[in-house]
C-alpha cells in the first residue's frame, strides 16, 4: 500500500538544497568518523526489528507493554555485547556503553528498565566505592549477573536531597546498618526498573550513629532473592503505576522495615564509617558536582536530540502536507510555504542546533578545567555548575515547548500515536522535573548571580563566565544598538546583567527591611529565576555566535556556512524579540530598528524554506528512529498514517464484541 | 489506608480564608439554582459508579479499553434517562441534554463515543432536516435507535473545508446520489465514534450535478447494517488507531466506493436537488455561522473547565506538599509558601475566571444579536464570529500551557497518570486544532481586522468591539499610563489597534509592491497573528473587568468582591507583563511604572496566599470529576498515590512472569 517511491513534493525540496547533506550530517555528528560509527551501530542493531510487535506496542495492557520492555531491553543488551566481540573484543565503546544510547533507542521503544543501571549505578558505584568494594559487588552489577538501580528520590522528597527520610542506622554491635523508611513519605518513589527488574539497589539515606544525624550516604542492598526474585523479608517493593510517559520502564516504590546490611555495603571511597562507629568525612564533594554537571549536559544533548527529531518530523510533514490556497488560481501549496508554517517549524530546527552546541561547548569548558581539578583547583566548578542547570533548564523547557509547537504544526495528525511527537513531548517534558526541578535550579543559579553581583561591586575578579556581570556594574548605558550577532550576544547579557542588578537591588531592600537572607530570597523568586534564565540564554547565544563565525567556519565549506548562517540568524533574532520586553527595559530601540528585526525574521524564514528538508535529513535520523508516520524519510505521509490505523487490533475484526453485548441490545431496547 | 480525615494543612487554609466558599460556588455556577442543579445531577450519575474498575483504565489493552468506553456510555445514557423520567417525564433538560456535559465526564472517562451523536449530529440534523426527513431518520438518531456521527474532515483537508475531495454525484436517471472517496487523501478521518460504534453517519461531501461542482453539502448515510452491524457494500470503515488522549472515543475513518443513497438523503432544509437535477442554493449561511459560535463559546466554557481543574489539582497539592526550606530552623514549609510556586498557580486560577467569564459575555452579546438576526440584521455576525474564534484559540492555548505549568508545578508525581493532570492537558490541547486550526482562525480575524482598520481609515462605522481601531487611527499617543484595570484594558486594545496598524502597513507595502491580496496576507501571516492575538486579548480584559467592577458586583457580599478583586488584579498585571514587549513598543513606561507593576504582581500573590484553596474548593469539583490522587479534597496526596500505585496489575503478584522467562536466564547467562 505505501508506495517504494519518495514523494515528488519532498524529492523536490533535496534536489532544490543549496549545500551537502552529507556534509551537515557529518558536521553535526561531530565528524566523518563519528558518523560513520553512528551508523555503523543503527544499522547493526536496528536490523531485523520485530517491526510487527513494535507497532502494535501502544495497544498493549500495561503488563503486556511491561513484558515487551524487558524482552526487548535484554534482546538489545544481548546484540550490542555481539558488536562488542565482533568489532572489538573486551572493549566496552559499544557494550555496555552504548546501552541507552539514542542510536539504540529505537531498539526498546518502551524505555530501557536496566537504563539506570548502566547510565548511572555502575558510574557511581565505580566513584564511589573502595576498590574491595568494586570487586565485591560492584563488578557483578557492571556484569549483570544482578540487576541494580539507584534509589534516590522519595514520595515526599524529590530535588530537595536533604530532606530525605530513609534512615540508616550504624548497629556497632552487629556491624551493620538498620534501614529503615519510617514514613509512608519515605519511601523511595520513581527509581526506573525498581518495581521488578531489580533484586539490588543504591539506597540513598541519611547515615545515623548513635543516633546522631551525619548527612546522606549511599547503600548497596539487596531486595529480592536472586534465584527466587521474591522480595526479601522487610523489603515492600513493586511498580509506581502509570505514568505519562516511560511507559515499560517500570519505574519502582520501596520500604524497608529494619533491613540489616553489613558496615561495609556503605560505598566509602569517600566518607567513612569505622567498625567502632567512627565517622570519617568525605574530604569533597568535587565528584558530585562533576557527575551532575555531566548529567545535565547529557540531558542537553538529548533533549537537542528530541527536538531535532521532531523539527525533522514536522518539517519533512510541511512538505508533503498540502492545505489552503495561497493564490486561489494555483492548486493547494505545500504548507511549508505558509510563512506562518514557517515560523513554527524553522526556529526549532535552529533551536536544535543551539543547544547541541552550548552542550557540546560546556563541554569542553568543563574538560578544560579537569586539568584545573586534578590540581586541586576548585574554583570554576561552582560557575561551570551553575551553567550546566542553565542550560539543563533552559534546553528541557525549549525544546518540550518546541516539540509542542511542532506537534500542533502538523495539525490533528500530529495527535495520532503513530506520528511519535507526543512521545518525544513526553521525553522531553520530564527532564523539566528529573536531575533538579527547574525552578528549583534556576533559584539556584540566582543565588549564584547574587553571589558574583556582590563580587562585581567589591571589584573582586569574576569567573569567565560571568564576566560580563562586572561591565554591567560598570556600564549603566548599552551603547549603539547595531542588530549584529555580537551586538545581539552583548545585549543578552547586558539585559542579564541588569536583570541581575535589579534583583540583588530588591533582595538587599528587603534585607534592610529586616527580612532573613531566605525570606529575601523566596521573595525575590520571581526576578531570581528571571535573572538566571537570561544568564543561560546569554550562554546559548554565545556558543552558537563562536561556532558559527569562529575558527572552525574554516574547516567547513562555504554553503554548509551559509545554512549555519542562516539559521544562527534565526535563532538569535527569534529569541531576541521573544525577550524583547526585557531588552526594551534596558536598551533603547527606535521603532526602525523594532521593524528591522521583524523584517529580518521573515527573510530569514524565507531564505531557509527551501533549505529546511535537507537541513533535518542531515540530522540523519533513520525511519526507525523517528518512528513516525508523518516524518517518514519516503514522504508518503498518508500511506504511512493509513498503515499504522489499519494495525489497530480493533480493525482486525468487522464487529466488535461491544456490539452484540452491549451497543446492539441497547438500540433496540429503545432505552 | 488513606485516612477518613482531612489533611490538616489543607484543614488549616480552609478555616483562614476571608470569603465564602459556597457564595463563590454560586456565583461561578451562575447562580445558587444552578449550582443545586449541578450538585444534584452529579451526585445522582457519580453515585455507585465501579471504582474499581474505573481505577484500572490506564493498566488496560486498547480493545479493553473500547470496550469499557462503549459500556460506561450506555450506562451513564440510561441512568440520565431515568433521571429524566424521574424527575421530569417527557423533558430533555437531563436526557440527552446533559449527555456530554461537565456534570458527567467522569462517569465516562474514557470518553463518549456517542458525544458526537448528541452534541453536533442531532442538532445538525434538526437543523437542516426538512421536516419530513426528521420525521423520517432524524428521529431515529435522537431516540438513538440507530448510532450515527458527524463525518467532514478527511486525512488529507480538515480546517480548509472547501479542499474537502469526498463527492456527491446525482444520478437523475435513479433519483441518486453517488457517493465516492476517490483517493486516500478524501478517506474520512478523525469522526468520533465512526470506526466501530456508528451504523449512520451525516456525511459531508462536494455535490456534483452533471459533473459541476455544487459546494459542500450533507449526507445522511448508512455504513453498517443495523441487525448484524457488518459494513454496507462499498463501504470501508475502522477506527484511527491509537492518539495522544480520546482513548475511548473510536475516532474512525471512512471510505466509500460508489456507495448510493436516495436523493432524498442530503439535508434539504436549505439548499436542494430537485429529482430533475435543478440545484436551489441556500438562502443565507447565517446557521453555520450561528453553529460555529455556539461550537466555540462551549470550547471556551469546557477549556476553561479544564483549567480550574488543574488549578484546583496543583493548588489543594502545594498546600499539602511540604519541601525545600525557607527559614532553615523552621520546617519544610507548605510548597505554595514559595513565592515561585504561586507564580505558577495563581494566575492559572486566575485565567480560569478570565476565560468563562469572556465566554459568557460572548455567549450574552450573541443572545442579544439574535434578534437582530431574526429580523434578518446580520451586520455583527462576523465581528462576533471573529470574536468566538479568538476566544476559542487564546482559550484553547492559555489553558493548555497552563495545565502544564501547572503540572511541573506539582513535581515528579505531576508526572502520574493518577494525578489526571496530562489527562486534562490532552483534552485541553486538542482544542487547539478541531473545530479550525488555531493558526487558520488568527488569520481570519487578522483579515477580519484588516478590513475593519480599512473601514476606520474611511471613517465608516465600525462594529462596537472593534471601535477601538477607530481611535487608534485617530490617537498616534496611548496618553497617561496611570497602571489602574481600565488603563491596563485600554492599553491592550491601544496595542491592539497599533499592530493592526503595523500589519495594514506591511499589507499594503506589499500590495505596493505588485504582490496579490492572498501573496501579501501570507507574507504578513506573523503580524496579522499578533494583532488578532491582541485583539482577542483586549477582550478577555474587558469581560473580566466589566464583570467584577460593573452592576452585578453589588449583588455580592464585600468580602467576594475583594477576592474576585484579587483575581482580576492578578489576570490583568500578569498579561500586561507577559505583553511587554508589544506594550513597551507603543507606549512610555518609565523604570518606576515597571517596578510598580512587579511589586504589585507580588503584592497580589501574597494576598491570594490565604484565599487560594478555598477559591479552588469554590470551584465545585467533585473528587469524582478530578480523579487526581494529588488534589482530592481530603488532601492526603501521599496516601492516594500509593493506594493508586498498588491497584497496578504489576503489583497483584510479587514476581512477574518476565523474570523467568527473560530476566532470570539472561542474569545467569554471563550474557
Amino acid at each position: 500500500m505505501v508506495p517504494n517511491s519518495v514523494n515528488p513534493d519532498l524529492q523536490k525540496e533535496r534536489d532544490g538544497a543549496s549545500f551537502n547533506r552529507e556534509e551537515f550530517a557529518s558536521w553535526w555528528a561531530g565528524g566523518a568518523e563519528s558518523l560513520k560509527f553512528k551508523r555503523d551501530v543503527k544499522e547493526y542493531m536496528l536490523k531485523g526489528l520485530n517491526h510487527a510487535d513494535h507497532a502494535l506496542l501502544y495497544y498493549k495492557s500495561h503488563e503486556e507493554i511491561c513484558d515487551f520492555s524487558v524482552r526487548t531491553a535484554i534482546e538489545t543488551g544481548k546484540r550490542l555485547r555481539r558488536l562488542q566481540e565482533e568489532r572489538n573484543p573486551g572493549g566496552d565503546e559499544y557494550w555496555p556503553e552504548l546501552y541507552a544510547s539514542p542510536e539504540v533507542w529505537a531498539a526498546t521503544p518502551a524505555g530501557n528498565p536496566f537504563g539506570v543501571q548502566y547510565v548511572m549505578l555502575v558510574k557511581a558505584l565505580k566513584a564511589q566505592c573502595t576498590p574491595e568494594q568494586y570487586e565485591e559487588f560492584g563488578k557483578r552489577v557492571e556484569r549483570f549477573e544482578v540487576c541494580a538501580t539507584y534509589a534516590q528520590t522519595e514520595l515526599g522528597h524529590g530535588t530537595y536531597l536533604r530532606g530525605l527520610e530513609t534512615r540508616a542506622d550504624y548497629d556497632r554491635q552487629a556491624d551493620e546498618f538498620v534501614l529503615n523508611t519510617p514514613k509512608i513519605s519515605s519511601y523511595k518513589w520513581w527509581p526506573g526498573g525498581l518495581g521488578h527488574c531489580s533484586n539490588h539497589c543504591l539506597l540513598v539515606a541519611q547515615l545515623y550513629i548513635d543516633n546522631q544525624p551525619k548527612g546522606i550516604h549511599m547503600f548497596y542492598v539487596q531486595v529480592r532473592d536472586e534465584n527466587t526474585h521474591e522480595p526479601l523479608p522487610g523489603v515492600h517493593i513493586g511498580e509506581i503505576g502509570k505514568k505519562m510517559g516511560f511507559i515499560g520502564v517500570n519505574n519502582g516504590f520501596l520500604g524497608v522495615k529494619n533491613v540489616r546490611i553489613p558496615r561495609t555495603r556503605m560505598l566509602m571511597r569517600h566518607a567513612q564509617v569505622k567498625a567502632d562507629g567512627t565517622y570519617v568525612k568525605s574530604p569533597a564533594d568535587v565528584l558530585t558536582y562533576f557527575a551532575m554537571v555531566h548529567t545535565r549536559c547529557i540531558i542537553a544533548r538529548n533533549n537537542a536530540l528530541f527536538l531535532a527529531m521532531a523539527a525533522t518530523i514536522a518539517t519533512r510533514y510541511a512538505a508533503v502536507r498540502r492545505q489552503s490556497p495561497i493564490n486561489p488560481k494555483a492548486p493547494e501549496p505545500q504548507i511549508i510555504d505558509h510563512v506562518t508554517q514557517q515560523l513554527k517549524v524553522f526556529p526549532e530546527i535552529a533551536s536544535s542546533l543551539a543547544y547541541h552546541l552550548a552542550s557540546n561547548n560546556l563541554w569542553g569548558l568543563y574538560s578544560v578545567t579537569i586539568n584545573d581539578i586534578a590540581r586541586g583547583k576548585y574554583e570554576r566548578l561552582p560557575e561551570l555548575h551553575s551553567l550546566s542547570c542553565a542550560l539543563k533548564v533552559l534546553c528541557s523547557t525549549d525544546s518540550s515547548l518546541g516539540i509542542e509547537r511542532l506537534r500542533l504544526a502538523c495539525g490533528g495528525h500530529g495527535y495520532l500515536t503513530s506520528a511519535n511527537l507526543s512521545n518525544l513531548y513526553i521525553s522531553a517534558t520530564a527532564a523539566c522535573t528529573y536531575e533538579g526541578e527547574n525552578t528549583v535550579l534556576l533559584l539556584q543559579i540566582g543565588r549564584f548571580l547574587m553571589k558574583s553581583w556582590r563580587a562585581a561591586l567589591a571589584g573582586a575578579p569574576l569567573a569567565p563566565t560571568v564576566n560580563y556581570l562586572a561591565d554591567g556594574v560598570r556600564n549603566a548605558e548599552f551603547g549603539a544598538w547595531t542588530g549584529s550577532w555580537e551586538n545581539l550576544v552583548d545585549a543578552m547579557k547586558f539585559v542579564a546583567a541588569n536583570k541581575t542588578r535589579l534583583a540583588y537591588k530588591s533582595l538587599t531592600n528587603r534585607l534592610e527591611k529586616g527580612e532573613t537572607e531566605e525570606e529575601a530570597a523566596n521573595h525575590t523568586g520571581i526576578e531570581l529565576i528571571q535573572a538566571a534564565e537570561l544568564h543561560g540564554r546569554a550562554f546559548v547565544f554565545g556558543s552558537f555566535v563562536s561556532e558559527v563565525t569562529g575558527a572552525k567556519s574554516k574547516t567547513r565549506s562555504a554553503s554548509l556556512n551559509a545554512v549555519l548562517e542562516l539559521l544562527l540568524e534565526l535563532y538569535l533574532i527569534h529569541v531576541t524579540l521573544k525577550q524583547m520586553s526585557d531588552i526594551l527595559r534596558f536598551i533603547n530601540l527606535s521603532d526602525a530598528d523594532l521593524s528591522k528585526l521583524q523584517e529580518r525574521l521573515e527573510t530569514t524564514l524565507t531564505k531557509l524554506r527551501p533549505e529546511a528538508v535537507a537541513i533535518v535529513d542531515g540530522f540523519d535520523f533513520t525511519d526507525q528512529q523517528l518512528s513516525s508516520t508523518l516524518g517518514s524519510f519516503d514522504g508518503n505521509a498518508y500511506e504511512h498514517i493509513f498503515e499504522a490505523a489499519m494495525n489497530s487490533p480493533m480493525n482486525q475484526k468487522s464487529v466488535p464484541k461491544f456490539f452484540h453485548e452491549h451497543l446492539g441490545p441497547f438500540m433496540k431496547s429503545n432505552i
